[in-house]
């Protein structure tokens, strides 16, 4: 790669990416921490990206219309923040470059999303970046075939690197992707052949043309520092029906002394080096410099965007009150109005019948109210839509074929559904839940945290959430993932007892814009427990008295879900024996722990024992039950306390200890 | 599909499978539950391959140079069952196949290891059997380079569905199975175009074939119920050098009313369908019933591995007295008995040094120590070589050139290498350890919670435990991990404070065997807080004394890993103040709640405040805090309430609160 070449050949094009190069150079230097190579090696391919194709307009950067960025190579982030500051986003100011991975930066060491205009999801961990693009491409698709293109009509782009290639979840997203045949979508694979241990073939092998051929995407292979190049494979990929990865040639930190190498992955710091590479550009300015003439340009890419702007804002104006008021309403993440009232009546009609079903099957009857009055939904499933009870009677199929349906059969795939879930949510406009059994959140789980640490609202619909499930087994028993997720900052859990519970969880998790949702959901059958009506959301409180002492208050039953009618059932136990008892149900140990200090003692006064009964382990529950400065609290737990095993649902509860009769004998044991 | 040609063109075959096929169908209407369908698709493949390739001896079922087989589509499971009836394991009882999925059988509804003989890991979870066969693969080829074809010369063989396919795992495993190319590696996929929710086609396109291709692997194409097809196209994949998918056209359900449907792939329970698919079998027996000569050709399958192990057990008697010893010493998973002793000098070193190192680096040093006297380690990293520091001098490099390496490259593929890490474990003679940043113990959490439900030793290091890690920011920084880890049953998480705790951690690891272990060490230099040395393991007990109070024991400080330093800080600050501190190190909280009662209170006696510091998220601490049935305590937790951030190690202690003044502060005011 003859660096003299390159420059001689296009001077105005070498120019803009230098700029991207020295100010990822310099901010990784200044910051003596990050990843110099990647920006350095896909320069090119940025400055093209921005210069001629995306749409985007600095001056308003959540624009609906615009086109997404994902870095799913998220380390390089120096590339999009350089990109951000050259074409004019207002808070991406040299300052905040020179603050590059300092505390209270809009610029941390991986994108994150909210922290700067510009950065469309969080990136990092490898993988994500493609994986949630699929979602951003599925929400265009949905969405213009709700109003049409004159006012949904982008494009989403991805970078990737060989590590987010190796990822499994990118083979989900792939596969998906290329089903879905998500023409809008543009991977650029950064083909630097290098990773942290050394050159990729250390580790592999894959021909990833053939590999992206196979789930039917178009692909192509460039020299990816020719900008023409890259220009007409840009063109080519928007012309084919087909999403379109673009197998770029690259050089990692070209023009460094590390170029090529490992070690150009990482922080190139060392001062003389760094100053020979700028040489090499024919880079003759200080540290962060950037010379007027190529500032210019880039701004110039900022104001194509910006006339693509006023353009779709007269045809969003030219769209019907109601067209655009509902656009309005969905961006802004407000339910229908008609909402609020649906689900009261089915609290109430649920309460007054008192039906015994699993809220599996309780959270079908819920979607089926809110489906219908609520058209920003798009539900799915890992592969497990009949078991999940995910799919209403009037979403129909999101396909190939049908971009009208809004309901998608994501194959078993839980982490690609997370991640691309993710994606829709960003996207706007639309809320995605979706479904598989709580024992595979594990698969799940890099891009639930995301969805956490983005304030995501997603709505996972985890059913099968105990030993509960039966005769498949501990592989398929969650034991441990309720605590794995109520430690999760920033997740609200949601595990609630009968038909009217499930409907308020519900009701929670669509009124949430700011915090994903895990609905914890049995397959079993359960009794109705809420059989007052009442319009009130008390699962809002995470837990409430649920049924009162008869006489003398003497214990406190504390359960969720599935166990909250072996509470009840331990109560009638208890008070035939004159032992008063109060249950208490908890549907959410975070939102109990939000509400002040007053309520929570209401709920949990000091003085009776306590016992918490959960089909799951104890570690959430001790806060409950001892207190949470450690007063005087006599307590335990009747719960699990190893893996589960295949038998019947009924058989494991009794072996396993988790019975009316066992959680009886622990108040009594407690009392003395 | 017709059934009579079948049955006309291979009469005995036939009869064969149906064997299978009728007692999967007998046993999923017993249980009224399970999953009929696959075992009747795949019952030709497996009839061929136990039939005429599969080295098995039922009378020795854990023979280490046997062939091993996964049944990654777990879920059909009553194939493997009835196979291992039919050859006559004598676990694989006809009452145990009658009694499928009830409790205490050793039929569960999905394999599971330790349960049954011949069930050689745990499936069930999608994708986890093809993934771990690349393990097992993997330390065939390792210790057959180690001591010779003679004595190590076996196959694994793996069925797998569309759902194993889908999942991200799987990608990983067949991208890492081409690059080794691991060639006694064959994989069955049954290609039967139906999944849970219908057609595959409802979310998948993808060319199966290419895609393996694509990796480097051997692809046929049969009808997966021609066995003359079967037969052929195993000695193909046997032939060639690369490792092998056979893309096998079935029928699931074949010929039951139910054939070709989702439907077929459940419980197939309705007793006049399931006569007419006997009678379409030709099969006229009752339930459960297997005619003579259909059994005796079954058994004499197993008598074909019986004398294959004969001619075996000679040649591994010709072995040196060394070979033959140390062969049975790492399948008995004995640590070498130079190990203990070489340990203990590297702790009194480092205690007499008591040089400041990250544990990480305090890792490597152990291991330096280790690999060199115990041969059977085999290490790894997901392309995180450098950081993990888990690659040490003497190893090697396992590759598709060097099998004699025993280190493993496995890509950025933190969940496939995992999985491959159970197989190795499981396959025995192995001891694999694999390093990532603790933060990626999310991708790889299935295949994690199999190592603990399978009791698999493995050790996973992981490295960047904290916020400590810096600049790379809260995708990159572990808060609720270790909460989630400690809440999975069966796994001990170790988080040593310096090198002495960090070689005791490490002891512990290797000592395990039904246990695996996560050792969660620091990016950042530590101090050694452990100067004094003693050749007991003190981490043996999960948390002990550290420092003793000065005057009057006023405050405990518990604390783990990186926190212990501020511990100690504390208590500094805090004995000035004539406040005397005890501090506590807590290497593990799991080892330590297995200790006695008497300890237990010994080292957390009821009177002084308490306070816990850790750089995670306060659940699994409560315990610890709050006495375990309440017993009155003032306590409270310096750590973590929500993800971190892209700053400096130091800045973002002191940002969150981490520091030895802010707990000294939380001590004066529990001690008001």
């Amino acid at each position: 790669m003859d660096i003299a070449d390159l420059r001689a050949a296009h001077p105005d094009h070498w120019m803009n990416a230098a700029a991207i190069r020295t100010l990822a150079l310099d901010a990784v230097a200044a910051a003596n921490s990050g990843h110099s190579g990647m920006p350095m090696g896909m320069a090119d391919i940025a400055t093209v990206l921005w210069g001629k194709h995306l749409k985007f307009d600095p001056k308003s950067p959540t624009w609906p219309d615009r086109d997404r960025f994902l870095l799913s190579n998220g380390h390089g982030s120096m590339l999009l923040y350089a990109v951000l500051h050259l074409t004019g986003y207002e808070q991406a100011t040299l300052q905040q470059l020179k603050d590059f991975r300092q505390w209270g930066s809009r610029t941390p060491g991986h994108p994150e999303y909210g922290h700067i205009d510009g950065v469309d999801t969080t990136t990092g961990p490898l993988g994500q970046g493609i994986a949630t693009s699929v979602g951003f491409a599925i929400a265009e698709e949905s969405l213009r075939a709700r109003f049409g293109d004159k006012v949904v009509d982008h494009r989403t782009w991805v970078f990737a690197g060989d590590g987010c290639l190796m990822e499994g979840v990118s083979q989900e997203a792939i596969a998906l992707a290329g089903h879905l045949k998500l023409g809008k979508l543009t991977v650029f694979f950064d083909d630097n052949k290098i990773t942290i241990d050394g050159k990729t073939d250390l580790a592999d092998s894959t021909d990833q043309q053939a590999r992206f051929a196979a789930s039917g995407w178009h692909v192509q292979e460039v020299d990816g520092h020719d900008p023409e190049a890259i220009d007409a494979a840009i063109e080519a990929a928007k012309a084919d029906p087909r999403p379109s990865m673009i197998d770029c040639h690259t050089h990692i930190a070209l023009g460094h002394k590390a170029q090529d190498t490992a070690k150009g992955h990482g922080a190139l710091t060392d001062a003389e080096q760094l100053q020979a590479a700028k040489e090499a550009y024919g880079w003759n300015y200080g540290p962060f410099e950037i010379p007027d003439e190529v500032k210019q340009r880039w701004e110039g890419f900022g104001a194509r965007g910006a006339e693509a702007h006023k353009a779709w804002q007269s045809r969003f104006e030219a769209l019907s009150d109601r067209q655009r008021g509902e656009l309005e309403r969905i961006y802004a993440s407000e339910p229908p109005k008609a909402l609020s009232g649906r689900i009261k009546a089915l609290k109430k009609q649920a309460a007054d019948e008192g039906k015994t079903v699993a809220t599996r099957k309780s959270s079908e009857m819920v979607l089926e109210v809110i489906n219908p009055v609520m058209k920003e939904t798009i539900g799915g499933s890992a592969d497990l839509t009949g078991s999940n009870n995910t799919l209403t009677s009037d979403l129909g199929v999101f396909s190939a074929e049908n971009r009208s349906g809004r309901y998608i059969h994501y194959g078993i795939r839980e982490h690609g559904m997370a991640a691309a879930m993710n994606g829709i949510a960003l996207h706007g406009g639309l809320r995605p839940y979706g479904g598989t059994f709580m024992c595979f959140t594990d698969y799940a789980r890099p891009a639930m945290r995301l969805s956490a640490l983005m304030k995501a609202p997603v709505i996972y619909v985890m059913t099968h959430d105990s030993i509960g499930l039966g005769e498949d087994g501990p592989t398929h028993q969650p034991v441990e993932h309720l605590a794995a997720l109520r430690a999760m900052p920033n997740l609200t859990v949601l595990r609630p007892a009968d038909t009217v519970e499930t409907a308020e969880a519900w009701e929670l998790a669509l009124a949430e814009v700011t915090r994903p949702t895990v609905l914890a959901l049995s397959r079993q059958n359960l009794p109705a427990v809420r059989r007052k009506h009442t319009g009130k959301n008390l699962t809002a409180q995470g837990a409430y008295v649920l049924a009162e002492a008869e006489g003398k208050r003497r214990a406190i039953l504390m359960a969720s879900g599935s166990e909250v009618q072996v509470a009840l059932a331990a109560k009638a136990l208890l008070e035939a024996e004159e032992i008063g008892v109060r249950v208490v149900s908890v549907p959410s140990i975070e939102l109990f722990m939000e509400q002040d200090e007053a309520y929570r003692k209401r709920v949990l006064p000091a003085g009776p024992v306590r016992v918490a009964i959960e089909a799951g382990v104890r570690a959430p529950w001790d806060r409950l039950l001892l207190g949470e400065r450690g007063r005087e609290q006599k307590a335990d737990f009747v719960g699990m306390t190893d893996f589960g095993a295949s038998a019947p649902a009924e058989v494991l509860f009794e072996e396993f200890g988790i019975t009316a009769e066992a959680t009886a004998e622990e108040v009594r044991a407690l009392l003395g």
